[in-house]
C-alpha cells in the first residue's frame, strides 16, 4: 500500500523506513532536499519538495500523513485539502491538541476529505522497536489504512501476550487503536503524556531521596540559617549508588519499566549527569491533561506536580519565593538576602 | 504575681515587658550581660547571667518560663529542674516538638515539678498586639498562671467578638487556650504553623500569576525550547500592579488577613523585593505538620505543597531535574545543557 | 449620581442599597417583579421588568451595572448594547471569565459603548462592610464612575492604614482599584479567588490534623487492613476543642484573618458542624486560576491542591482509586471490595 | 547452600521453592503445621514449629532469613539471637522500617551475630519471576549468602542487558544489590515503594481522564449546583475504550511497564472494576518515602499526593470538607447539605 509522508524529520522518516520494510511503497515530502535524497535513495518511490506535485503522485484515494511541528500543521493541512479530492485521507500524526481536530475534521468534512488524528509515541527508537498508535478518526477511513499502521505498529510479538486474552489479536495488541472520532487519538496521547509527566516525576523524586540519603554526614554549617536542625542524623548516612539501583530494579521489581531502562542507561553513561542544567522543558501535552482534568472536575493532583516541578526547575516560582520571605521578614524580622 | 524570664531574645524580653506593663514583676536570666542589664534598667525586680542565683530569686511557687533556641532548651530544662523544688513550675515558651514536652513532663513528674509548653504567636508585632498562647500542660499550674496570661494575650478588645459568643468571655477571647495535656500547646502552635505556611504560599502563588500576566507581550524568542508556545497571548497582556492590588484587597475582600497586611506594607516598601534572594527557609513546625498528617492518615496536599515550595526555591529538587532531563535525553534525543 | 442595576439579586440589591446611602440614585431592573418594588420602596428612582424602559429611564452617559448570573450575562449586555449609545457604559459587576470580558469590549468599541468588568468581593457581607471592587476597562469610563465606585467600596476607615503609606490615600485604600484594561478586573478577581481557595484549604487541613489529633486513642481494629500501624500512639492522644482552637487564633497569631473570623463563628455556632455533608463545591474561579498558572507556565502547587480537595470531596477520583485497587490486587493479591 | 527460613507466608515459602530449585537446601519454621509439612513434602531437608529445634538444624554459620509481619519480626529476632551464636547471620528479609535495622544491627553486634536486611520485591509473580533484592549489612555476612541471593533474584537473563554495559555483570544485572549498612536494604525498598504509589497513581489519573471524557454528553442537571458548566462540551465526547488503551500502550510506548501490563490485564478481565470499592490501603512504605523526603529536605510532590490520594480514597478529608463548606456557608450564604 501507498503511503505519502509530509515532513521527513526524524519521526516522520523512519515511518516511512519502518513501512518500505514491510513491503509499502512510499511518496515523501519535505521543504528541504536533502532528507528527501536520502529517503529515495532508501527506496521511496518519489519525493519532491512541491506540495502540488506531491499530491500528484499519490494514488486515490490519497494518504497523506503530515508529521511536521504543530505550529504549521494547520496551514500545511489546509494546502493540502486545496489539492486533494473527495475520500482522500489527510493525517495528521504530530502533536496536535485534539481541539484542532475537532475543528479541522469539521472544516474538511464539506470536500468529502477524511481526516485521521494520529497520536505516535516511540521517540527515537520507533524505527526498531515500533510506534504505539493512537487514532481518532471515522471507521472507514482508518480501516482503509490498516495494513499501514500495522507496519508501523510494534506488532504483537513485542510484548507477553496480556493474561486472560485469548483468540485471535486485537489491533491494540499489535500496538495500534482506533480511540474514538475526530481528537481521540490526540486526547489519548495527550494523557498518555501526562502519564508519561507523573511516571518520570514519580522516578527522579525516589532517586533525588536516595541521592541526600547522606545527609546526615554532610556539615550542616551554613545551612542551618535555611533548614532546621536534622532530629536523628545516625538515619541518614547512606552513600547510595543510584546508578546501581536503578539497574536493580529493572529485574523482578513492580516498578520495572521501559523509562527505568532508559534512566539506568543514562546513569550507567554518566553517574553524575553533570551535563546537564537541571532545567527541565515541557511540551504542551503535560499542560492540556491538566487542563482536561480541571475541566471534567477530576482530581489530578499527580500529573499536576510533575508538571508544577518542570516550572519549577525553570525558575518560575521566584518571585513566589520572594513574596514569602517579604512575609517572613515583616512578621520574623529575618532578611532572605540573595546570595552574595 | 511574679515571673522568671530564662533567655531574654527579642521575645523573651518583649513578654517580660509586657507583663511589667500590667503590674507584673520579673526576675530574668540571660547568658548574656546587656540583654540583662537592659530589662533591669527597665524595672525587672532582678537579673543575673547564673541559672542558681535566678532561681534562689524566684518566689515560690516558682514560675520559670524558658525561651530559647529549641537546641539548648531541653539541657537548660535539666538545670532548673535541678535547682528547682516540687510544686515549681517550668514553662517551654520556645519552638520544641511537642514529643519532647511528653517525655519532658513525664521526667519532671516524679520530681513534683510541673511543665508546662506554651506555644507563642506574634512575632515581631507581639510586645503591642500581645502573643496569641496556645498551652499544654496538667490544669493547675495552668491555672495559676493565669494573671501572667492574660497579660501576655492580646486581650478581648483586639478583635470584634465573634457572632453568636455573649456572657462571660472565654480565655480563647482573651487569646490564650489551654488546650490540653503535655505536648498540646506545642501540637496546636505547630499546627497554627503549617496553615501559616500553607496561607503564605496561597498567597505568594497568586501574586506570582498576577506578576506574570503581562506574558502575551514578552518575546518569546529563547524560551520556546523550554515551554510551548501561548496558545492565546492576547489573555496575558496586563501590567498589574501587585502592591496596589495586595492594598485593595485588605478592605471587604474574603482573603483580608493580617498576612495580607504585611504583604501590602512590604510591597509597598519595596514593590520589586529586589532585596530579596528568593530562598526561603523553613522552621521545623511546617515539616512537623506533615511528619502529623501522615501518621494520622489525614491528606494535607496545601501544606505540604507549601512545605516543597520552600525546599524548590533552595534548589533542593536539582538532582530530580537531572534525572528527568537524562530521561527526555534518552528517549526523545533533546540534551538539556547548563546554561552557558 | 446615577446607577442602574440589571439584576437585583442579593448583591445587586445590596449595592443599589449601598449607594441610595451615599446620596446617589438608582433605576433598577429583574426579571422579576418582587425585587423591583422592594427596590422603589427603599428609594430607587424607578423599577420596571423591561429592559427598554429601563435604559429610556438613564441619564446620559448611562451607567448600566449588570449583576446576573455569568451564564446569561453575554445575552443581557448584547440586548443593552442595542439599546444604549456612544458614551454610556455598561459593567459586568458579575463572574464572567475574564476572556469574554476581551472580547465583549472589543466588539462594543466599534459603537462606542465602553464596557468596564468589575470584580466584586464581599458576599454576604457586603452591605455593610463595602465591596472591594477590581475593575478593569478603560481609563475615562471608569473615572467617571469614581463616585459609585467609592461608594460601594469600603472606605479607607474600614482597615488601619498600610505602614509607610502617607499623605492622599489611593483608591485601593479606599477598597477600589482599577487594574488595567478590559478583562482585568476580573483576571485580578480570579487570582482573588484562587486564593481564597487556597487560604481555605490551609486552614481547613489543619483543622483536620487537630481534630484528628485523638487517633492514639482509638481502638485500631478495623483500620488495620488499610493503615499500617500507629508507630508512636502516645503522641495522638490529644482531644482538641478545635472551635475553641479557632477562637484564639483570632488574636494576637500570624493566621488571623477574615476567613477564620467565620470559620470560628461557624464552629461556635455548630462544633461538630453536623449539618454539612462533606461535599464542597467549586465555582469558575478556582480552575480559571489554575488555567491561567498553567499557560503563564508558573507553578500554582497549592491553588491547584485547594481545587482538586474539592473535585475529591465530591468522589470524583473514585475510578481512579479502582484502578489503584486493582493493580494492588493485581501484584499483592489482597482485594479491596466495596464495604459491607 | 542451606538457608533458614523463619515464616511460611506466600513469600517465605515461594522463597524456599526458588532456591530448592537451585540446587539450595532448606530448613523451614512456622507457627502453623501445615505450611511446614508442606514445604517439608516439596524437599525441605527439616521443618519444625519449634524455633529452638530450627536453630538446632542449621548449619554454623547459621543463616536464618526472617520473613514475617512488621509487628513481630523484632520480638522473633530477639529470640532467635538468643538461641544462635557469634558468626551466624539473621536476615530480616520483611518491611521493617529501616530505623529498626540501624537498631537491631547495633544490638547485635557485640554478640557477634550478623544482621542483614533485605527489601524484597516481586509480590506474588516472585517464585517465577524471581525477586528484587535490596540489602542492606556489612559486607562479609551479605558475600556469604551470595549463592542464594543470586537464586532468589530474578537472573540477568529477564532483561536486556542496558546498552552500554559489557563484561562480567554486576550483581544488580542479576536482581540483587548490597547497597550499604544496616537499614540501607530497607531505605532503599522504601523508597522503591515511593515510587510505586507515584507511578501507580500515575496511572490510575490519567486513566481516570480517560474515563471521564464523555462528560460533555452527560446531562449537567444535578451537578450544576456543585460545577461551573463546562465551557466546551464539543471537547468531552469521547466514549473511550479504557481497557484497549491500557493494551495498546504496552508496546513502544514511553509508558510501558510491569504495572501497565497488570492494568491491562485487570481490566481486560473485569473492564468496570466493579468488584473494587475504591477505598485504598497504604502501607507503611509510601508513608515513610515522604518522612525521608522531609528529613532530607528534599520535595517529593507527586510521591506525597499519591500518598495523600489514598488517603483521600477512605474518607479521611471529611473533616476538613465539611469546615472548607462551613466557611462557604458564612461569606456566600450557600449550606452544602449531606445528600438525602
Amino acid at each position: 500500500m501507498q503511503l505519502g509522508m509530509v515532513g521527513l524529520g526524524r519521526m516522520g522518516a523512519n515511518i516511512v523506513r519502518r513501512i518500505m520494510r514491510d513491503g509499502h511503497t512510499a511518496v515523501v515530502y519535505d521543504v528541504n532536499e536533502a532528507p528527501v535524497r536520502e529517503l529515495v535513495d532508501e527506496g521511496a518511490e518519489f519525493g519532491t519538495t512541491d506540495l502540488a506535485e506531491f499530491v500528484s503522485k499519490l494514488e486515490t484515494p490519497r494518504v497523506a500523513w503530515v508529521m511536521i511541528p504543530a505550529g504549521i500543521t494547520g496551514k500545511v493541512i489546509d494546502q493540502l485539502a486545496e489539492l486533494m479530492a473527495p475520500g482522500d485521507i489527510i493525517i495528521d500524526g504530530g502533536n496536535s491538541r485534539y481541539h484542532q481536530d475537532i475543528e479541522r475534521a469539521k472544516a474538511l468534512a464539506p470536500k468529502g476529505i477524511h481526516y485521521v488524528d494520529i497520536g505516535t509515541s516511540g521517540g527515537v527508537f520507533g524505527l526498531d522497536r515500533g510506534y504505539c498508535l493512537m487514532i481518532g478518526g471515522e471507521r472507514e477511513p482508518v480501516e482503509h489504512l490498516d495494513p499501514l499502521l500495522k507496519s508501523i505498529a510494534p506488532g504483537v510479538g513485542t510484548a507477553e501476550r496480556t493474561p486472560g486474552r485469548t483468540g485471535e489479536t486485537s489491533t491494540a495488541e499489535e500496538g495500534y487503536l482506533h480511540c474514538g472520532p475526530a481528537g481521540a487519538g490526540h486526547f489519548v496521547k495527550m494523557v498518555h503524556n501526562g502519564i508519561e509527566y507523573g511516571a518520570m516525576a514519580a522516578y527522579a523524586e525516589g532517586l533525588n531521596i536516595l541521592h541526600k540519603a547522606d545527609i546526615g554526614n554532610r556539615d550542616s554549617g551554613d545551612s542551618s540559617a535555611e533548614e532546621t536542625p536534622l532530629e536523628n542524623p545516625e538515619w541518614y548516612r547512606y552513600d547510595l549508588d543510584v546508578p546501581e539501583i536503578t539497574e536493580v530494579w529493572r529485574r523482578g521489581s513492580v516498578v520495572a519499566s521501559w523509562l527505568l531502562d532508559l534512566t539506568a542507561a543514562a546513569l550507567y553513561a554518566e553517574p553524575t549527569l553533570e551535563s546537564f542544567g537541571g532545567r527541565v522543558s515541557d511540551s504542551g501535552e503535560g499542560r492540556w491533561t491538566v487542563d482536561a482534568a480541571i475541566d471534567e472536575g477530576v482530581p489530578a493532583a499527580v500529573l499536576t506536580a510533575a508538571l508544577y516541578s518542570r516550572f519549577d526547575s525553570r525558575g518560575e516560582a521566584l518571585y513566589a519565593n520572594k513574596v514569602l520571605s517579604a512575609m517572613r521578614k515583616a512578621f520574623g524580622g529575618h532578611h532572605e538576602l540573595p546570595k552574595a
